[in-house]
């Protein structure tokens, strides 16, 4: 097991990383303010996973409630928020209950603004079993749920008591979501660390094998990337901005396709190659640049070509994107591979053309 | 004009309290990110101060969108807060836009949720226009929604940033609404300001009367009496607790006799008699000091019996209560007149004799 600490102040946190954690009550014991939690969990992973994290606790003696949601990103949304509150409010759960989130990214955003919003705040827990939730969403306290006109719309920041990424759940992770996992991974290394680029390159074939090794060190080196920007600008006014790599030019193609259809890191991947191509058209890096990139999304076995939405839609739907300011769009783009800088001033004429330069199929 | 702060660290904030507020855009501007504000109000107060408010910032060249909710605690929920978002998201509001609470404590509660939780946190400001809101609800950062199982069971803990209570605006509130804040405006005394109490029963006569000098005397020493609490335990882990006299029996009340058909000072006036009882029979006060409490109340025109809901059912509303704590439930209990504590050691037999003594008419 590997241990690293989100550093911020009084909200710091440990985020624990090995195999077998979902049976160490040791780990997560320190952090109950009460001996009773209650775990949210979705129809997927509870049949997997929540008997054993339930029997880990009950061993130790607390009293576990399970809450177990419908699965999907349809579903990150107020009805399934609501059913978390219902469950607690009939369950009598107090200001001390700590809510832990076993899941992938919707269930840690659905359990973190549950644990917000509850009572105003109670103490929750993140064991993400997805590789996406691993080296991302469940680090950081950005939680929430999707409103029909915009994604994420609706949250907090909201920190986590701990995090505990058990690496052997990753081994029941069907491959597209392992592949959308991998977008994400590959993005820390595109924006800050060329040195994890050059050994994502080296390993990725080792990664789409699921060598536990190989996973462990790329879920650690995101870990502590992300950490190290959410440490340095916790509610995104600065750096932390350059995490949304592919997220605008993502979350267009998430909501023109239908939530759901196409996984986060799917967009995340997609719009990472809108984002290379306004980059080259702007000068900022050269088309083998973009090929290297595309050639290692490619790898990960990701889409690499945004689907043909037209330009007008693409910029109405990212109109409504949070990292909107005062009427002008903010783009993550690269300065090299390897550096990417946030920005209001990408010429329209050139998002234009990246625009109509999706041509992938728009019908799902 | 009188000033004070809540001082919070970098998240402190002043309180202006004086005549005239609502049309001095210098104490709103050098609290805007940028010139685009979201007026929350409901269909009572908007008629009557909507038009000012957007005009005094108009005028200094503010983008106002006005967002009027139906009025009442029974629109406390989800559906009137998506309400906001809906409008929010459908005029493109971003991450620097400013929601303002133009209202009483619904408004202010549930436009603090909103701003709390619209893109994961927006600033806002509180113009409270209630007596309740300006000497208790908008200073804090307490907001939320109801549950149907409960009362203020999903919010947040989120602080304004800046309070401007403009008291020509009491100058409309119907005479009950006045008597309930009335209520709040008590219980400072009660719980920790003796010479406050003797102050309020000296000038009860001309609060009533809405004498302009005593009201803002009384609002500006019930905000110094909050901000002072607050500011030593802002998320209620220990003294803020005391600012709940009455509310643990008030809240059961409000939730036994429907939401909204008690208001919530009213709710506190009867709470505060039930805990004064249960004071007395623990041996704290004596039958003397209960009915100084219940003549002070009875001259603000408030409630002073609770409703015979029963005992079982008063327990029942009580335990979902957030100040249940280990299953054990909490009071703020007189140890003297001007002094309260918490406890969770109520001796089960007297609370049951307590609660059957609420003798009031159960029927609204």
């Amino acid at each position: 097991m590997q241990t690293l600490s989100v550093d911020l102040g009084d909200r710091s946190y440990p985020i624990h990383i090995g195999a077998g954690l979902l049976d160490r009550a040791d780990l997560i014991l320190p952090h109950l303010a009460q001996k009773r939690v209650a775990i949210v969990t979705n129809t997927t992973v509870g049949p997997l996973y929540l008997d054993r994290l339930t029997a880990t606790l009950s061993n130790a003696g607390v009293e576990v409630l399970p809450i177990v949601l419908p699965d999907g990103e349809v579903y990150k949304n107020w009805e399934t928020l609501n059913l978390v509150f219902d469950a607690l409010l009939t369950s009598r759960a107090e200001r001390k209950t700590t809510l832990i989130a076993l899941g992938g990214g919707v269930i840690g955003d659905i359990t973190g603004y549950a644990a917000a919003s509850y009572q105003r705040g109670v103490p929750f827990i993140q064991v993400p079993t997805t590789l996406l939730a691993q080296v991302d969403s469940s680090v950081g306290g950005k939680t929430g749920i999707n409103h029909p006109l915009g994604k994420n719309m609706i949250g907090a920041f909201y920190q986590p008591k701990v995090v505990l990424a058990d690496t052997d759940t990753l081994k029941t992770l069907p491959e597209r979501e392992l592949s959308a996992g991998l977008a994400e991974v590959i993005k820390y290394g595109l924006i800050r660390d060329l040195p994890f680029l050059d050994w994502l390159e080296a390993n990725m074939d080792k990664l789409v094998a699921r060598d536990a090794g190989a996973l462990a060190y790329a879920i650690l080196r995101s870990c502590e990337n992300k950490a190290e920007v959410v440490a340095a600008d916790e509610r995104e006014s600065g750096q932390r901005a350059l995490l949304n790599l592919g997220h605008t030019f993502g979350h267009a193609i998430e909501t023109g396709m239908g939530y759901g259809n196409w996984l986060h890191g799917e967009g995340v991947s997609a719009g990472t190659m809108l984002a290379a191509d306004l980059s080259r058209r702007m000068g900022n890096i050269t088309q083998a640049d973009v090929d290297r990139i595309d050639a290692l999304f490619k790898r990960a076995n990701l889409p690499t070509v945004a689907p043909s939405l037209g330009a007008d839609a693409y910029l109405s739907y990212m109109g409504v994107d949070k990292k909107v300011e005062a009427g002008k769009m903010r783009f993550v783009l690269f300065r090299k591979v390897g550096e990417c800088y946030v920005t209001a001033d990408a010429p329209a004429g050139l998002l234009r053309e990246t625009l109509m330069n999706a041509t992938g199929p728009a019908q799902g």
